[in-house]
């Protein structure tokens, strides 16, 4: 294999597919990227053997060939190169199988393992097709990802469930996540090819390299899915991986329909607010008091340890007073995802799941289970 | 007490203060700032035994008095507080001594602790005095802090030696540090009132807590200090330190005067290129050769594991070839401060210690001890 490469194109695409590669790997091909030139263009490959990032870019290909080398390493070096370099990329003859990379006067010879070994991901008939806007998949991801559990034993809340809905009002491509805690939905006109596919449950980790890898993309993204895997193409990107082997709970039975006190909030002056007051405790996961009146909110955090904070916002309420607690951290989680100017609860008692909306995206809705204060 | 003071000016002195403070602490009261209100100021003091920063702002004083409450929490308090507040801090009447810190509709109450706990540090009589410029004692810091030791076990190393030295040429205000391996050594004119003053050794922390306070810091820095203790005072701040006790080595002893190989590298590309092959390794601790001969410099490094890297540089060299191989890290801290556009050593042999100039900066000097490669 021989190669001339332009050194941004190679950056950016070796920055995509290297990412999926553990800092650690009891085995040791794991660590590398796969090198791959044929018929003008080089093939990059990574793989924790859950994901696989395969990524393609045109290059001068001089001999055809494959090698594998240090992602990592090979990633440092080409971000070290000079801006604007032509790189060359030659599997050395021998049976050292050394990757040779090179610019102007600096040469670097990386050991490689043999190809053959390099792990190959059967991604298996791929039934379900669809296509996403790439600001719709972002945003999908974005209003939900916070709620994932990190729990290990609970395996089938960590990631993202998505599935066809099929409701009176509309066939709808829904995303859950929830961690017991607190749930968010969002929910997009069901795309074409998707309305038989099986609800999956993508994983955590896939779900943060799909949305780093879109941060580069634009325009529609190819979604192709089977029981077990699913696959995103986009801008000459691959993304496979292996879906989560279990059965997401029955989420709509937590989501509460006849909550019918109403409080609107200022989205953001809230957020200050509830960020204010939690300072009294150490850690954010302390409660934070809401003392609901007509057309104020008290907020309270007390801490035994340090003292206790209290703030006032003027609010639109007017159904019974009521007190009620909340996670400060979760709260928070929700009004950084609230995009327009007010965010509204609707809250039955103090021991009862809360929704939350965004009144200008009602794409997105939350569920915060209370806490005791 | 009970004062009214602008968030703005609160915010930055509490920032300043603060830094001092531990995070844990096993002495509670060390974990809390000092409050004092008095004649239309108030004054904030925190210290961890060994170093103690005052500082005192303009205040609207309504009650004198005096209090301590925990440093980190009240300074996050008063950064959240919306831009442009005025801030009212009070201390409430009753056994329970609490302070309460409100804006607007916001308000804190925070557990005291007794002022009287709160450890005084006594300076005792400073009998040297002098001034440097803000600039001067941030260039003396920056051009010597990487090299101090972090080795706990050679103590006297665990700073900065300052000492006015008076050879036949001029009389100096030297700054030194060195960890064994590398050394760095500043000098500036002997400002007025140093030239009897001892050599002392100023610890690592005042050493990072001063810098941090100059980069809000011009005109001149105050700077009184005796056998055991020195003191800075700029734009309201007091900062009064401890001294290291114990007995600089004589430094002069490691910097040879005879090395006549003079190689000029350009600064910036060759601190790249370091960066650069030094890739291969996956620490930065490991050796960079560098092979000089006639104009010309090739950086090799060599990595068992996993291959190899070489660059070559052109240079400035016409004496014998020579093989040198250096710590690629301690390189990098070096040429990190050269700030003209070129760098010049002076060699010996690959066993002997070099020294490494900034022509255009020559009040500083480094010393590098070689690694064998």
């Amino acid at each position: 294999m021989k190669i001339n490469v332009e050194r941004g194109a190679f950056l950016k695409a070796l920055s995509h597919v290297q990412s999926v590669v553990e800092r650690r790997n009891t085995i040791p091909i794991l660590s590398n990227v796969m090198v791959e030139a044929a018929k003008g263009q080089v093939k990059l490959t990574a793989t924790d053997l859950d994901i696989e990032i395969v990524e393609a870019l045109p290059a001068d290909v001089l001999r055809n060939g494959a090698a594998t080398a240090p992602a990592h390493m090979l990633y440092d070096i080409v971000r070290k190169l000079p801006d604007g370099a032509q790189v060359q990329v030659e599997l050395l003859a021998g049976d050292s199988g050394r990757l040779q990379v090179s610019a102007g006067t600096v040469r670097f010879e990386l050991a490689c393992l043999p190809k053959e070994d390099f792990p190959q991901m059967a991604a298996g008939a791929l039934p379900h097709r669809f296509r996403l806007a790439a600001d719709d998949l972002k945003r999908l991801i974005d209003k939900t990802r916070f709620a994932i559990s990190t729990e290990e034993t609970r395996f089938y809340l960590n990631g993202i469930y998505v599935h066809a809905a099929k409701e009176e009002k509309a066939a709808t491509l829904r995303a859950v996540a929830t961690d017991g805690h607190r749930l968010a939905r969002f929910e997009l006109e069901l795309p074409e090819g998707a309305s038989d596919m099986p609800g999956v449950i993508v994983p955590r980790k896939t779900v943060a390299e799909l949305r780093r890898l879109l941060d580069d993309a634009d325009g529609a993204i190819e979604i192709a899915l089977s029981d077990t895997k699913i696959q995103f193409a986009f801008n000459g990107v691959d993304l496979t991986s292996k879906l989560i082997d279990g059965t997401f709970p029955d989420y709509q039975r937590v989501i509460p329909s006849g909550n019918d006190k109403a409080l609107s909030l200022e989205a953001k002056e809230f957020g200050l607010a509830v960020d204010r007051v939690s300072t009294i405790s150490a850690d954010k996961t302390r409660a934070v008091k809401l003392g609901i009146a007509k057309d104020k909110v008290t907020l309270t955090v007390v801490n035994p340890e340090s003292g206790t904070a209290t703030e006032e916002l003027a609010a639109n309420y007017s159904a019974t007073p009521i007190e009620i607690g909340f996670n400060a951290k979760y709260v928070l989680d929700i009004t950084g995802q609230v995009e327009g100017k007010s965010v509204r609860f609707l809250l039955s008692d103090a021991g009862s799941p809360t929704v939350i909306e965004d009144p200008d995206d009602l794409r997105t809705l939350y569920v915060l289970m209370p806490m005791r204060v």
